[in-house]
């Protein structure tokens, strides 16, 4: 993309799918592979992340609140303070599995397990 | 992607780029190249649409406020109701370009030419 991929305040979505996810203590955890967005507001729901090795269960998607991610311009990707126990334990599915997004209950115990502000109620 | 794109509420963000995009006529006009997010929020601040042919004035790149585009599940692409002299006269930039990103004030002329709720007083 010929196109600025990232200021102070803005990033492009390109430069934020396969943006490497790194927990609080700086080991590469995985890799953030598709974002969801709410139609309506415009606002990115989830990031979807897989994190394979680091979990050692294999290769499922882990939807994850937008607020939970923090960039970190010195590595160059994003941080999640949360241990293997809780991301083993979150919401996940397999890969050609439907979780069941078009109900928005996904949404909620997604958002509900993380404990993160709900999208569906910005703006 | 092995995830679901799309349901009534959600859209990925893979789907959005390379969707096309319809004016109110539901003439094909062009194509979502890419997205602007907003870190902090994670709201879509803009996205950059490119309208070659249809203008013929050359691929250039012009960055619309998410709120303008209107997903048409019937045209499976975004319409948006504005007519060829308004794009011709829009906020763009050439490949290559940078249009001065890092300034809010980019922001706010593309808001203000569209006269479009700002993504910076959300949330």
């Amino acid at each position: 993309m010929d196109v600025m991929h990232e200021t102070r305040s803005l990033i492009s979505a390109h430069k934020v799918s396969g943006a490497k996810v790194y927990n609080a203590a700086g080991d590469d955890i995985g890799v953030i592979r598709e974002m969801m967005l709410d139609k309506r507001s415009g606002v990115v729901a989830h990031a979807i992340m897989t994190f394979g090795g680091f979990l050692g269960i294999g290769e499922k998607y882990h939807p994850i609140p937008w607020p939970l991610l923090k960039y970190d311009t010195g590595l160059d990707g994003y941080v999640v303070d949360l241990t293997g126990a809780q991301l083993k334990a979150a919401p996940a599915y397999e890969a050609g599995e439907d979780p069941g997004w078009a109900n928005k209950t996904y949404s909620e115990q997604v958002y509900g397990y993380y404990d993160a502000p709900p999208y569906w109620e910005l703006s």
